[in-house]
């Protein structure tokens, strides 16, 4: 199967750009609804982050080191860099007996206005615990300490990805597809679009084990803790608000994006080929409007797709809409 | 006939994302090459603002108001909204009697770093000059003292936007297939690729009447000053300067890219359909390759095409790569 149409916007009444993409929603017996091609093989990128976390809870090294459900859903960020999210990151850090250049993420300016402008103005260079990535990779460094690995975490050979790919291929239920170098530098393994819906469905049914309890744990603190995941002014935050807790989000980049539907059962997997985030943020917006989780005249669902366009004088340009057959 | 895929971004050996589009390279004869549709309609945004600014020369207006090569640049321009370009403009407008209030561009911060910092350092808010139209405008209000037209310069009857609506049909060689509000207020006019790639093979091969003359200069004024029509790190100054005066280029929002080679007569007009930035980079900066005008390991073609693709680290990632069948 093909790329489908999946988001447009129009300028004038004439058709401007397009969104092409891939989408699966999928629940324990498999796909429910599919758009495109649910076998095409992707990078899920951050939104494959519970996933990462997984061994750090399910081994236990989570609670060995005492941690809350705070840093649970700052493991499965991809933060903006404000001061709650590095100020906490930094103190779990410490708490582990570890600093800032433990990390292997490496640093880029926060997303945050205020974090930014703040180092901008005192001409200060970011540090790794700005990387939307620094909660991610403070779990592998809590789980490290569990495993005893050397200190080059990222590293594709190390115990702690070797953890990781292992849970990857379980909740996928796919052997990797392979595997590239993610913008943090940790291995990001790719799958197909069925295979991350299937792991989210997991997400949203856990199984009555181990597993299923540390799934539980990670969905209940990505929705406990919507500002964490993201931040101020992020898709993944303010969808997850405007949810009110029917459902866990994640974007990763080039234009992917997860649902966790705990309520139904049901887990959301989707790709926009050109990566886009504009594409991505639409299309689980429309998504989530198709399963009744949210209203069109939602302040967030306006935000991300169904308020018209303006421009710098707030003169209305055009407007965002869902392709002929990508549910309205 | 259908969109093309026209460039890839590779990740650990496979297909991450991907960007389709339509092309079209012209000659004064029609059609040399075209990947896609060259019959799509597109809107060509800040890609034709040469087009807007034949009438500014053509009609004597920029020679009443002693207009130089720079001031047509600008009025070419996307510019950063760095000094050079916000200086520039307003001294224009000073001369003309006016000032940033006479402006319907509308405001937004610079994307010049230096001129962001200072703004978001003292606490101060963009104006119209900080606009990346706002040389554009400028022109538009230098035609309109010729025209004695109202202030509104930018309503779809106003006298300034008929006589750029009468070049751009003449120049397309197309009826305007509708047209749309642009970011900055102006009417945008939607034409076919082809049409867009017909108007910038005019304006590199001239006739030899007022027309001509007016194309000549706008020509020669984008070529003369890379860095006033867009800025520092912006594709269009970097590709220019690289290219070193064989041919002007021009991007446009929603992924448009237009070029105009004169010493071989040939204009070029993409759209990529997804309106992404970096798929239009890559594809024009590959259709200079094609052409010969810039080498594969130069630093601006490295930099929008050819370099590997790296991390916050600097670790290698992956690669951006032409699609089969778009020129190697």
């Amino acid at each position: 199967m093909s790329e489908a149409r999946l988001i447009e916007l129009w300028r004038g009444g004439l058709l401007e750009s397009s969104h092409r993409g891939h989408v699966v929603i999928a629940d324990s017996n498999g796909i429910v609804e599919a758009w495109g091609d649910p076998g095409a093989v992707i990078f899920p990128r951050s939104s494959c982050k519970m996933i990462q976390a997984l061994p750090l809870v399910e081994s236990g090294a989570a609670d060995a080191a005492g941690l809350t459900s705070e840093h649970l859903a700052l493991a499965c960020a991809s933060h903006n860099g404000a001061e709650m999210h590095t100020k906490r990151v930094e103190n779990w850090l410490e708490g582990l007996g570890l600093s800032e250049s433990d990390l292997r993420c490496g640093s880029h300016m926060p997303n945050d206005p205020e974090a930014r402008k703040g180092l901008v103005c005192s001409g200060t260079s970011p540090c790794q615990l700005h990387n939307n990535c620094s909660g991610k990779h403070a779990g592998f460094l809590t789980l490290n300490q569990k495993l005893r690995g050397g200190p080059e975490y990222v590293e594709l050979d190390h115990p702690v990805q070797m953890a990781v790919r292992e849970a990857f291929e379980e909740t996928t239920g796919e052997r990797v597809a392979g595997w590239g170098v993610d913008g943090c530098s940790a291995p990001n393994f790719a799958c197909s679009v069925e295979g991350l819906a299937r792991a989210m469905a997991g997400f949203a049914k856990p199984a009555n084990d181990s597993r299923g309890a540390a799934q539980r744990r990670l969905v209940e603190a990505m929705i406990a803790h919507p500002e964490l995941v993201a931040g101020e002014g992020r898709a993944c935050t303010e969808l997850m608000r405007a949810l009110g807790g029917k459902a866990a989000l994640k974007t990763g980049a080039e234009a992917v994006f997860v649902g966790i539907v705990p309520e139904r059962g049901l887990g959301i997997a989707l790709k926009i080929v050109d990566g886009g985030t504009r594409g991505a943020e639409a299309a689980i917006t429309a998504l989530m409007l198709h399963l009744g989780l949210l209203s069109e005249n939602d302040p967030a669902a306006r935000k991300y797709l169904t308020a018209p366009q303006t421009n710098w004088r707030g003169r209305i340009t055009g407007e965002l809409r869902r392709a002929k057959g990508f549910p309205q």
